[in-house]
């Protein structure tokens, strides 16, 4: 059991050290490390199939609302980059720039893509003449390279993967009503396949996108109290179209505007499962998007028999459908179970020779640590209907921990108390100005707000920090 | 139908202009175009849906065979690029450099990876220990920057779209029966779900890629009788992973080598399908890995009845897994037909006022315009049944134009006769030195081998060229 021990010590106490414990699951679960290139990260096998599920998954949903999968350049000609004003004030800091291709010097330079708004306006003011061309729903898959200064696995590097949706329609309201369709399924994909929990809507003026009218946002609630920002999505009016000279040709025969959104949710999303979902033994994976849904540990596997009938159970799993995997390797049992629990693994599947007798294995749910013993007749049904509790269970868990973490405040006495004594969000209002908004983030010891609640009576008519009328309610918080 | 004609003549005839027949192509069925950023391709939705196909069926081969996807940095630091001595010779022409990030000059300049030998290699170095740690057997699906100076749409592009795996091995030959088992794995899927008939071989030694051993290449043959190669694997010995000191310690306490290969297909596979499959019309798709592969046209749909038992149609096609759309628009009948051929879909299916009356539909094949009378209850299953045809009929037809277009020569005048009169391969011997290459290419106007020739017994004992003892037969022809 030495070796069992040893794996378990590698990863610190939650509550003792939140950073700390984060860091040492990335590292133990092997999903990333940083890589030469500072800032820049490999994606491992365990993280990267967390990934490749996650595409799965919202891919799906993506094109059941009608998108199309393109591909753009990596590289932004810096004019093009230039073309919308509050686009490039707010990208140009943190671009990094190619000046030399192959032996020559570069007549222009160009960027690597922070994010593609530019490069989809500019081959739509190719591509479109009339209302027949529109509307265009695309996104990729792709990655994009920020020169951040500080980095976190997951959280913030420099080059970090994602998707990026970019759509043009002959309307205002159709393109508003796309950037709230996009939002609804970043919604129903962070609740129902990741089982996180979250507070969402409209953020305001000093949190939006570079460029944008309107950005919503998911935030979600990590265990230390502070907010991850975990999908946005934005309505850009007709800004940065007309900035490109997009135009169609109506039925007056008119040059008319179009209007713009673009969605975007990223491997941060890791970052979340992992600080909302995890424990003091590693990763949780919610079922739906686990790379491997359940581990058969075969017990005593020396004795007679005991390897024939877990090869028997993992190939009867697999052909049910089930992503598993079966460990039989020289480790020991207890080495065995703390990896599995280490790397988040939803269920295990304990089988040896008393079991074989009783016709019968032992499922260990990882996140409650529960027994259940099931016929082996039943399993292959059994363990869906596990999988599929265990995904509601994590969902009530940190829901329950969400609803906890939400606190109003009228004052701002009431606002730093609140901060102090517990973690989480605070609804309070607030009259937009920014001003104000610095104001309560000193003294709160660094909350902003990370959505506005604009379906709710406010809960007061002032502004907590001036006084003057409140324009806003808002969910205020700590953020990564 | 007027408009039928205007579609049509939209492409140029293939034996008229083969490269504006290509190019037509390409434009016509919105494959993808050229972006503002010189060399570097916009893919679009039709393109890019081929290439997500592609990446199906084939990650799902790769991982058959124990490969595990990940994700390493775009970015490549010179010092790291340096460290292979022929890698960098072989590639630091044709890279782009990265040497600012945000407003600071960076200290060391990065390029934009080529490829990723070195990266993960880097990466290596520092995983591995013992045995228990190989092998490592990865890949990654991302782009890649080679900084050419002509370019073709999907044939030669600036980024261009790849696969790239990469694998360690304890043993020289774990290692070469992986270069071997990648390149089973890419024949297989050329052959299966292209259609696409080559031949395939290692590769003479200055066909080899920059720093391997060995490259092993499959090279299929496109209409104008051209050369492409569609897939290469490579095995590189211990030279890579010795110049980044990746080694594990064995049983004997030693430090000991590891063995590398690496293995890669690219968008160019899409070039290889057009030039291939492609006819007068358009496109032409293999079932297997066509986006759409089925379109109901409606006739006469403004007839009562008619929509409504399309959409029927359509609903029943889905369900059966089919990928199939309608078109319902405005269209003339004609120019619908003409468009479903431009764009390659293996069968429309058109249902009319008549066809309902004799409970039947008309499928279309796209490759021979065969019609066939089906009933409508036998659809969803006769369907299948001519998806299968289509898919194996394109097979043998390009087969048999490849077979057709093999010669062989056993004296210079045969070879440039040959090459005169027939486009295609030529399988002819060679002494192996680079400078009898070079009289040949230039005797024959730019044949060069495409690979060695090692499982017959050789049709000549003296070089084509020179008359020393011949070292190699090999497959010579142009290519692209």
């Amino acid at each position: 059991m030495a070796n069992e021990k040893k794996l378990v010590k590698a990863i610190t106490a939650r509550d003792e050290d939140f950073a700390q414990w984060y860091t040492d699951v990335v590292r133990e679960a092997e999903l990333c490390d940083y890589s030469s290139v500072k800032g820049c990260l490999n994606y491992l096998p365990n993280g990267y199939a967390i990934w490749e599920n996650i595409q799965k998954d919202l891919d799906a949903r993506f094109k059941e609302t009608g998108v199309e999968n393109v591909s753009l350049p990596m590289l932004i000609p810096e004019s093009l980059l230039e073309k919308e004003g509050d686009h490039i004030e707010g990208f140009a800091p943190e671009v990094a720039w190619v000046t030399h291709g192959g032996m020559e010097r570069l007549q222009e330079r160009l960027c690597i893509r922070p994010t593609s708004e530019t490069l989809f306006c500019d081959l739509w003011s190719k591509m479109v003449r009339s209302h027949r061309d529109l509307p265009k729903v695309w996104n990729q898959w792709n990655s994009v390279l920020r020169w951040e200064k500080t980095t976190r696995p997951f959280l913030r590097s420099r080059e970090f993967l994602w998707q990026e949706g970019h759509t043009i329609h002959a309307t205002y309201e159709e393109a508003e009503q796309r950037t709230l369709t996009m939002l609804k399924v970043y919604q129903d994909f962070i609740r129902d396949s990741l089982a996180i929990p979250f507070v969402s809507g409209r953020k305001a003026e000093n949190e939006k996108f570079a460029g944008a009218q309107d950005t919503y946002t998911v935030e979600a609630l990590m265990h230390d109290g502070k907010a991850l920002q975990s999908a946005t999505s934005h309505f850009f009016g007709n800004g940065f179209p007309d900035a490109f000279n997009i135009k169609y040709i109506d039925k007056n025969n008119q040059p008319h505007s179009v209007y713009e959104t673009s969605w975007g949710l990223s491997t941060r999303i890791i970052g979340a499962i992992i600080m909302v979902h995890g424990d003091d033994d590693g990763l949780v994976l919610p079922p739906r998007i686990a790379p491997v849904q359940t581990r058969v540990i075969p017990i005593a596997q020396h004795k007679e028999g005991v390897l024939e009938k877990a090869d028997e159970l993992l190939a009867a799993l697999k052909a049910a459908g089930y992503r598993a995997k079966i460990d039989d390797s020289e480790k020991s049992p207890g080495w065995k179970f703390s990896e599995q629990e280490i790397l988040g693994i939803p269920t295990r599947i304990e089988i040896g020779p008393k079991d074989i007798e009783k016709n019968q294995v032992v499922v260990v749910r990882r996140d409650t640590r529960e027994k259940i013993v099931v016929s082996i007749d039943e399993i292959t049904t059994k363990l869906g209907e596990i999988l599929e509790t265990i995904q509601k269970d994590m969902y009530e868990k940190a829901k329950a921990f969400l609803n906890s973490h939400i606190d109003t405040a009228v004052t701002m006495d009431e606002m730093v108390e609140k901060f102090k004594a517990n973690r989480g969000f605070v609804k309070a209002c607030w009259c937009g100005d920014e001003e104000c908004e610095g104001e309560i983030k000193y003294a709160t010891g660094g909350a902003s707000t990370r959505c506005l609640i604009e379906d709710e009576e406010m809960i007061s008519d002032t502004c907590i920090f001036c006084g003057k009328p409140a324009k806003h309610m808002a969910y205020w918080g700590k953020s990564y």
